[in-house]
């Protein structure tokens, strides 16, 4: 039988377009050739031990090493286990052993701290950036002494077994460890393309794009772009190391069509195109994992860029992308940043305090609820955490939104980063949209301060370049309470300039720590 | 937890797009509507006893009844036995008996056929073509009495559990049954939806479609159309009855975007448009179940249709959908009747009489093999007929193709309608295709016929309007063999005309009635 287990992905790549090419850093593969490494590799992990079940941690930057070990790890049964290197090096420790991880695939790039990790597990394997690597096994070694046959218990692996463990960037308390199985990993990274494809949006895919992700393997697996490119045939460029100069060098030179960011890689991105007094960077963009500004989005549109938002996480994978209604409507831009339409098999709900469903009248704040065929069943070997989010088949996001009377929903805070304020919820993250678009505007986040007459009051703290008035700020809010898109009693009592915006190692705005300097 | 079975489609689409309209014949409705009407059936029929396993025979045309007994059946853990009910009675009788049905519910449309079956099993339910019908349980009823309350069955029901049985409309034989779980049946039926919008196709399926399904929904559940209308929450036509002149009213009178239809049917509506004096009929069109002519493509062209070929069948579901390289390459249109694609998750081989790989050379013939994950186990209760088809989980299908270099195909005949002359396979589909490009001739067959020196032979009969000699028909043959499309022993010795071609209960050519007339 032909199961939804991951490696199938590659065997029909491999089968279908062999010859379709998968860039890596300076190295040119193809899926053929991806297919024979990893097959190898597999071959020799089983004569080493690693069988099914066995969590195998890696930590690398997006390279052919990852996608070959994404795959190799898949057919042998094992469990990868995405180390997040931005964490500090006591949370990856700790997420190391939280998942139990019995082997290490670390790249040699990461210098002392790779060294640091390599003790803490029985067997380890170096990666290096060129064939050759030090240390007493290597990765290039393991695939060279691995016989091209797929091994047999590729064909007994099933969609229910487990297929990846990964942990949640929350700024508060130890990561939570999320684990996923084969089945549930390729309908939460499929559902993706085929929402993008069936539907209006800005980050269309077709098996004819060029795709380079930009969100870490770690985090949740780039959102699942190497597997959708693997699923499509579609070529895939994997820039390992490099910054916004390197990746519009990507972009020109292997003439990539489709990419995801986080809204901040996507600032970086503009402020380097704006650098090289480009004026176009036509690119279909999906962005998401924090809110993203409109004014941001009028900056990437008017440089060709497409975008699409989509709404999720370690603990749901993807639940929801923004569409249009219009393929060129007026309001295409704003629909594309606030709308979002759940993906194809995902249910979402919005409900109050007293858990009732909130009427869709594209103004009433509730919880945003979640079901999908690809929902975890709750944190790894943490019950406590579990009950809070997970409650009969459903997750309890934390998130706000607002559901609009056409079905499509606008995400607009985290629930803890957002502000009640005499009882009333205020969505930080639409008055940073105002501020943002206030040219000058680097970045802007909105916190809450506590406040004796109002519970909480919000306070903004904006990041700008050149001369940017108070008074300035203040009319933008202003004008936006005369459109209607902020109500009054939101406009921030104080505004707060600040040189550089803290950021998480996910690339978000660190809320925590501007709530920790007010 | 959330699952994929067949109900949580209605479910979506109640929720997101409940107002979206579904027109049945004369009435109009909506997924809310038709979600609050199943919901209804389905709380029925569990107190009627109809619970999970039973079987449940529908005969119908495609209405919304059938589209809500789809949706209820899955409720309630029931298995939909999908009655052909173009069989004849007596193989009709044998599929209800084989399929084991317990309740039928019969459109009185039928009349005298359907009045013969009520009698065959223990329940039977009357659907009147408007609000009220005869005899003892009437569909309406059970509507009006069922409380608005999805039945709490519906949690229980697993991917794993049986969906749907329904029968192949073989030309030998007594038809064959399978059977397919909810898992399969919509994976089958969604990645339809997925290749089509992921490639570049010809039916090109989005959200804003308006779909209208011409297949009946007894065979493959109208190649899964209805559960894709559903999936995007696309606005949905449901002919009932009615004839291509209908079909053309339907089309124009509600803006019908997508349709399905066999090539027999395309060339009907074809027919229509010519004689309604239209120049064009705007539609996206999936057509397969017999080859598309180049003829047929050309003409379709002409009126704006834009094509899709897809090849499956009852046993196997769709596994392969026809792609073009270029957007508006000068090929396109014979890429679009000759090039298939795998769908996404399937794998097809093309393996020789040796079961070898046959060479990507776009040439050399084979026999397609199949694997996909919502392939049947085999046949129902057929040991014989699925040890001849089932292998190690791949479907062996007895069609006959080639594959290009580029790893796409162009799936010629089945096996038995090949002709073997000399030893080598000659190809009927490609001669019935040059010739119905001559003007005048509106459909040709090709069969082997007995021959003492070769031991078969082509003989080709064509129904054609207007003068249309033999000479002229000689003249396309060899002209095609002058452009390497036809080899020159495969030239049919004799060409013989008919009146009237004989179709199939699917509307395929009855090539064995016309070997039999030979």
């Amino acid at each position: 039988m032909r199961e939804l287990v991951v490696h199938e992905l590659l065997f029909d790549a491999a089968y279908q377009h062999e010859s379709q090419s998968v860039i890596s850093g300076h190295h040119l593969y193809t899926y053929g050739a991806i297919h024979t490494r990893a097959v190898r590799l597999a071959e020799r992990m089983v004569r080493l031990g690693i069988s099914p079940g066995t969590v195998v941690g890696v930590m690398d930057v997006n390279s052919h090493r990852y996608l070959e070990l994404k795959y190799a790890l898949s057919m042998v049964g094992a469990v990868i286990h995405t180390i997040n290197f931005r964490l500090s090096p006591e949370d990856i420790l700790f997420t190391i052993h939280h998942a139990r991880d019995e082997w290490l695939f670390l790249w040699e790039g990461f210098g002392t701290l790779a060294q640091s990790l390599s003790n803490s597990v029985p067997h380890c394997v170096w990666m290096g950036s060129e064939t050759g690597g030090r240390g007493s096994t290597d990765y290039e070694t393991l695939i060279a002494e691995g016989r091209e046959q797929v091994p047999d218990i590729a064909g007994t692996i099933a969609p229910s077994d487990w297929y990846s463990v990964f942990y949640t960037t929350g700024t508060t308390g130890k990561p939570k460890g999320i684990r996923y199985t084969h089945q549930q990993m390729l309908m939460g990274a499929l559902q993706i393309a085929h929402h993008l494809a069936l539907h209006d949006t800005g980050a269309k895919l077709s098996a004819q794009d060029v795709i380079m992700p930009l969100i870490p393997f770690f985090h949740i697996h780039g959102w699942g772009a190497p597997f959708i490119a693997t699923y499509l045939g579609a070529s895939l460029v994997l820039p390992e190391l490099g910054g916004p100069a390197e990746q519009i060098g990507w972009i020109r030179q292997h003439h990539v069509s489709w990419s995801n960011m986080v809204p901040t890689q996507l600032f970086m991105l503009l402020e380097e195109a704006q650098k090289q007094q480009l004026d176009r960077l036509t690119l279909k963009v999906l962005t998401g994992g924090s809110p993203l500004s409109l004014g941001l989005a009028r900056r990437a549109d008017q440089f060709g860029i497409s975008l699409s938002l989509i709404y999720g996480g370690s603990d749901q994978l993807g639940s929801a992308i923004s569409t249009a209604t219009q393929p060129k409507g007026p309001h295409r831009l704003e629909q594309l940043t606030t709308r979002l339409t759940p993906l194809p098999m995902a249910h979402i709900e919005v409900r109050n305090d007293s858990l009732e469903l909130t009427p869709s009248d594209g103004n009433t704040l509730g919880e945003v609820w979640v079901q999908s065929p690809w929902l975890p069943d709750g944190y790894l070997n943490d019950s406590e955490q579990t009950a809070a989010a997970f409650n009969h088949g459903w997750f309890r996001s934390g998130d706000l939104a607002v559901r609009y009377p056409d079905g499509r929903l606008y995400v607009l805070d985290r629930t803890k980063d957002a502000i009640k304020s005499g009882g009333e919820w205020i969505a930080g993250s639409t008055i940073e949209s105002v501020l943002s678009e206030v040219p000058g505007v680097n970045a802007a986040a909105v916190i809450a301060v506590p406040d004796d007459k109002w519970g909480e009051r919000p306070l903004a703290v904006v990041e700008v370049q050149g001369e940017v008035s108070q008074e300035t700020l203040y009319q933008a809010l202003n004008q936006a309470v005369a459109q209607g898109r902020l109500v009054k009693f939101w406009i921030p009592d104080t505004i707060r300039f600040i040189d550089r915006m803290p950021l998480t190692s996910a690339g978000k705005i660190n809320k925590a720590a501007l709530r920790a300097g007010t």
